[in-house]
């Protein structure tokens, strides 16, 4: 994340810009260095003035960029999976706007408002992608004259804010668990689907770091193996040993393995604490409910949406039938798939939800209210 | 499954062998146009002398039979799952038990005890596999000379037994089932798992039939996709329209689609009521047991080992890591995987078994005692 090139920019205050210019890189320098410490995965990163996205869909097989220069670029690699998880998602819509604005300033035809929107809708569920759109929108109302180097200065700001916010979130959630403990995770809730630390990932590499655990398990999270090809290829990449299980293997976990807790990360969580996340959280949190493990949800506050009561109203996103079938049954009407992407775990079934602010035990209307105002 | 042909063996009464087999001709003609009636599917024939099995491994990309001519052959079979599901695991040794003798006959020095040891540890959880095996076994002591025919007569009638039962099963079954009911299946408990009608997907077949549903839905059932390969493909054979979910998606489903039962199969029930089916059975039946959606096992009473007192006591079969990673993270030490093939569904969780006998509802050990006896 090297500091940007501001020359190219029509500035008047050439001398505010240069020692911001070497605040910002300064700061950057440092996160850089905090980053390569805590872990080895970068999956966003802004390089030579493009947005570059590690692309995840063919992990752990091909480490491949893909490099954006439009919006429209950005946009398509959100809906592709090229980039996936809350955060990760949130993150590059915010450079997406910013690439957006400058496609506007190079051809003033180009509707930055429509293409806003198409970004937006490029994943339904998933709150920080409409937060940091709305984040950067206003910035765009407020300022008068060109944009272009506060909106990238902001995306960065978000980036960098996501890091610092997954390790302070880590950090809180390692203590609640007890030193020898075993724990499962869903899905990738880890660097690949942040700034590059980890929501439930972060948790794991804080408590591992602290010799905290004794097992880690990842469910392969289909049909899109986020746990096999992203979470396993992320701990071991960190030299955090994990064991895959299949979903249909979550009841069999928990009644031989003796887990101690469920950590998972979420799309968004409602007002009363009900959480979006992956399809296959809600079975698991019902399943951990009756084996007495505990239940963790780890994301920043940045996932909670205050204007969502319940799970009960939020769209949730339904992918193709193919995803499921693949080339299987081609043109036979007789076989479908049902495909939602993510399910409500009710918030009785969470015993803690963690955010940069800190923790939420049994976490309700109001006591999520209260972190939120804090 | 045309008539076997007697004239190959040493026989000394050959009007009552030619009485028999018309008798027997008769038979198998009634039954193989009921079952052509019933279901398209054969996953188990005894063709021109030899074991055919439907090679379940490449379905539904391709319709490969896997043909045997020795006890070997089939326990390979078995092992690589060329074929499987319980009661088609008993059909299938009982034949091999058949080809094993013949192998015997043919060299002396051929170690049968040694062969038929190796045959019941091919897949040590499904008790059909060892019923087969004890059942040929004890005609094989009880018959001086040749034992040849009888021993081929036994695993037909094992055969054609298992055909019937699952029809009179499903039609037990599908008298619990409301008309207008949905309902979901795990792995494939169907034709391809049985002679040819099906345990599970019998009941959906005679359900089917009596036009009681609206909908039915499969689970893929990883890490061999079975329902996804299998059962879908299966039904859509009969012209059952299927829906395929992935497993993390059944809260979701139970949650949204008002499904009225889940109806499973078992590779073994215990003298209790605990059924072990594939893994993933016993996540259903608590997420199942939460949101009021019936469970329903479907099993001939073979599959009920009254000498195992509980689920606790059954060993669980674990196959390779390499099931589950694939070529992932070949050689990569922190990466590994957990693949137990069975779960364990405690008795409390099943609203009905069904078998061949009639319906046992709310199971316990009295109530199963009592049908076992019947």
């Amino acid at each position: 994340m090297p500091c940007p090139d501001f020359t190219k920019y029509h500035d008047k205050s050439i001398r505010q810009r240069c020692i911001f210019s070497t605040i910002w890189l300064l700061l950057l320098c440092t996160s850089t260095i905090i980053m390569a410490f805590k872990t080895s995965i970068s999956p966003i990163r802004w390089e030579n003035d493009q947005l570059v996205l590690l692309d995840q869909r063919f992990l752990p097989a091909r480490l491949d960029d893909y490099v954006c220069d439009t919006l429209e670029q950005a946009a398509q690699g959100i809906a592709d999976l090229v980039v996936r998880g809350a955060p990760a998602i949130g993150i590059t819509a915010a450079y997406a706007v910013y690439l957006g604005y400058r496609q506007h300033l190079e051809d003033s035809s180009y509707d930055l408002d429509a293409a806003l929107k198409q970004l937006e809708s490029a994943r339904p569920t998933a709150v920080n992608l409409a937060w940091a759109v709305r984040e950067q929108q206003r910035l765009l109302d407020s300022t008068s004259g060109d944009a272009s180097q506060a909106l990238l200065n902001n995306a960065q700001r978000i980036h960098q804010q996501d890091f610092t916010d997954n390790i302070r979130m880590g950090d809180y959630a390692a203590e609640l668990i007890e030193p020898g403990s075993s724990v499962l995770t869903h899905c990738n809730a880890g660097a690949l689907a942040t700034a590059g630390y980890g929501t439930a990932l972060g948790v794991i590499r804080s408590a591992f770091a602290q010799h905290k655990l004794d097992q880690v398990f990842a469910s392969e999270t289909r049909p899109w193996m986020q746990g096999l090809r992203l979470t396993a290829w992320e701990l071991a990449a960190d030299n955090i040993p994990v064991t895959l299980i299949i979903e249909g293997a979550a009841s069999s976990l928990f009644a031989r393995q003796q887990i101690d807790w469920v950590i998972v990360g979420a799309d968004r969580i409602c007002a009363n604490g009900d959480v979006i996340n992956k399809v296959g959280t809600a079975n698991l949190a019902l399943l951990a409910r009756h084996y007495g493990v505990k239940f963790m949800v780890t994301a920043p506050t940045s996932t909670i949406d205050m204007h969502t009561a319940n799970g009960a109203d939020v769209e949730i996103e339904n992918r193709s039938a193919q995803e499921i079938l693949g080339e299987n049954y081609a043109g036979n009407e007789k076989v479908t798939a049902w495909n939602p992407v993510f399910d409500v775990t009710d918030a009785d079934w969470v015993n803690a939800i963690v955010t940069e602010k800190g923790v939420i035990l049994q976490p309700d209307r109001e006591n999520i209210r209260q972190q939120m105002e804090s």
